[in-house]
């Protein structure tokens, strides 16, 4: 008998884990795979590794412009492609340790909740049952990949994230379907290392909720570096030799190809054999009526007493960061301490190069709240530091604030190394520092971080 | 009749001018050389500059760690050394405009002040005679040099900073007289780029009020890449020939030598020939009783009524943000605001590489204090991105905080870009944050400012 049995060893898995055990719950954990679920293995860690080496890749090319003088460098993607692997398997195998001392124990399959009797929820996981009082669902999201016309014949042509991350070779040319973030990491990789790079995106904008400003701004800068974005494009069939075909907001037909196609037009919480039903869990439904994530309320209760569902299984504001806090949400509720989810300062980042990042309300939405506000901008070049290691390049910085008390309700970044800065916004808004506040606190001169005082400042 | 004068036009003279300007008085500034004073001209923006050069230097002859391949780059010293005039230029330029459109006044020339009468302070410069109804004093400091013997014989040998950014050629060897956060900035750039360094310190540590532990990592970093540290070492005399002899603790000599001696022991408040002795203004006295800077309240007042100083020219807190900060608060004390300076969150940062950063007390300074305290530790290796972007290199993030409430005390941390990661510890410590509050904020993952939530968790 456990106290707390958890089916997901991603980010809110591990992290409500060793937060669990280490006060003092007996806790087992069911991860099919590896610890550090996606986030880890597929996802974030490997992808930044990749864009870590495209970015030396990058300062390399561009030494002379600050006094070093190199010889064209070669990306060895055979050696950034190891070194990613030995990144994540380092990682992977200190999460292990922090569980083991946490005093976690660890199953290495896939788990099912067979139902509940007295002594508590039944799980069985590779042919043994366990018992807990306890249960937290984290089984986190997979790609979604919508049943284009012509999918099924495409064969490897067609992938996720999750297998262009396992290609060994570097492909000479990509079409990317969708501009989200993660599309435009991989946008951002391969035009870095010289492969022909083509964005097919529906909507008429990257990165979806981003601020449109900082959104346009970065696609200006990639497309200047010759990735080829389609916005406005609906993709209508894939080809059986690597071709997209689209149609534009005017009806026009086009095409095109490339040796590889990633479909990330979104993830979809994974609510499959999970056995659920047999508690009565409750599930939240899309447009279209169907289960889209599992429903839980601000401490990540289900509806079932006992049962938590967090992370991206709940098919909301999939990101690591937010899975992780909600695991440790859902363990201070059971340890009975006064804890709830905030969403209002969810950090976003994308990691091209430059970096942008936001956190809290742009512009638009802040408007289409209702809210009196205001908007402080400036250039990134304003804080010398930028300036100083920057040539050629300029960014941006956005803040929004209440127009009366001046409480900061939203910062979106565009520039190096913003994704490093965005934090103290979230500190910032979760806490409702104003402008004065902010005005009063010191900053580092000089750096970059100085552009948030700045333009608080700037009114 | 002008409402303020203003004379120095470094970062607390350009900062206040331009706050007074925009807020409707009428401002006067006078700079005997460039706007910008020392931290722009010949100070932390001309190092960050050659710094990121020998940053990019160290990233090329490194970039094969992350899967790039790239023949050994050459340092072109003048190339750099230009850039670093540009961008110095570039920002001179910048705060000339924001003045400019703030409607303050500028004046190239030395002031000093004649007198008062009952139409206000009268400030002399180039012949012409200004009266003001406030003056805020802000010219200040320069680097220190100790009367050592032979001294006056070594001639361009010896340089101060100043002198060691205008040099157009690389060195072969320096001997840096001192390890705090210059001294070590420079031994890092000519570390990176191949120049003989020696350090000769008369501490026991570098860095002076850093983290012990952080100053003995940072040290041992730089002892492995060949910098030659002598500690506790008192410098006796210098040769003609740029020999450098000093005695350590047990009465031992030695002499080291190099093209060059950097002297950067510390640096004093610039008092001469201000006339502030016409006004009666007091000064603070050091151990020799010799004054040492303008004495000054918590709002930047002298002795003086309408006659302010701030910046290094007190003597205190040397520092380019100190000195912007305490330039607004004198301005909001002349606007009737309610404002006043607090040093209980100034941070500090070295832009070696890595770099450190540290803001509020060390565990130290908390144990003398008589502060019940916790300190948290963790290597920056915890945090996923910085394992994703360092092979063969770790840090260190400290955290001090009380021991009933947690509120966080002081901040220490070693690994890039921690600089730009130590604002938000400015404003945790400025406004009492806690450890508790701090975890209820998502930090964006990955990213090295992880590590400070992940410190804060980890007692």
């Amino acid at each position: 008998m456990y106290d707390l049995a958890i089916i997901g060893g991603g980010p809110c898995g591990y992290t409500a884990a060793e937060l669990a055990g280490r006060e003092g719950l007996s806790v087992i954990l069911f991860e099919k795979k590896e610890l550090g679920g996606v986030c880890l293995n597929e996802g974030c860690i490997p992808t930044k590794s990749l864009l870590y080496g495209a970015k030396v890749y990058d300062g390399v090319r561009h030494a002379d412009r600050y006094g070093v003088t190199a010889s064209p460098p070669a990306f060895n993607y055979d050696k950034a492609f190891d070194r990613k692997e030995r990144v994540v398997k380092r990682l992977v195998t200190g999460i292990g340790v922090r569980l083991r001392n946490a005093g976690v124990e660890t199953i290495k399959a896939e788990a099912s909740v067979k139902g509940r009797d007295d002594e508590g929820i039944i799980i069985v996981a590779a042919d043994a049952e366990y018992r807990s009082r306890n249960l937290l669902v984290c089984t986190g999201s997979e790609a979604a990949v919508p049943p284009f016309p012509g999918l099924e014949t495409a064969g490897g042509t067609i992938v996720t994230s999750r297998e262009l991350l396992s290609l060994r070779e570097q492909p000479s040319g990509i079409v990317i379907i969708g501009g989200g973030v993660i599309g435009m990491e991989f946008a951002s990789f391969f035009n870095s290392i010289g492969t022909k790079v083509t964005v097919v995106e529906m909507a008429p904008k990257i990165l979806g909720p981003f601020d449109n400003e900082i959104s346009a701004a970065l696609q200006d800068i990639y497309a200047k570096r010759g990735v080829d974005f389609r916005l406005n494009c609906k993709v209508t069939a894939i080809g059986e030799r690597g071709e997209v075909s689209f149609e534009d907001a005017g009806g026009n037909v086009a095409a095109v190809s490339g040796e590889k196609i990633l479909v990330s037009v979104g993830r979809r919480a994974r609510l499959e054999n999970l056995g659920l039903e047999n508690l009565g869990v409750e599930y939240s439904l899309n447009r279209a009526g169907m289960p889209c994530g599992i429903k839980v309320d601000e401490h990540m209760r289900t509806n079932v007493p006992g049962v938590y569902a967090a992370g991206d299984v709940t098919g909301f504001s999939m990101l690591a960061h937010t899975a992780s806090r909600e695991g440790e949400v859902a363990v201070n509720d059971i340890m009975g301490k006064n804890d709830s989810m905030s969403y209002k300062a969810v950090p976003g980042a994308v990691y091209t190069n430059p970096e942008a990042a936001c956190v809290g309300l742009t512009e638009e939405e802040a408007r289409s709240k209702g809210i009196d506000c205001i908007v402080n901008r400036l250039p990134m070049t304003f804080a010398a530091r930028f300036a100083a290691e920057n040539d050629r390049v300029n960014g941006i910085c956005k803040i929004v604030a209440g127009k009366r008390n001046h409480e900061i309700l939203g910062v979106h970044m565009l520039g190096n190394p913003c994704s490093e800065i965005i934090h103290s916004a979230c500190i910032a808004i979760e806490q409702g520092i104003t402008f004065e506040q902010l005005r009063k606190t010191i900053f580092p001169h000089p750096s970059v971080s100085e552009i948030i005082r700045e333009t608080a400042n700037a009114g």
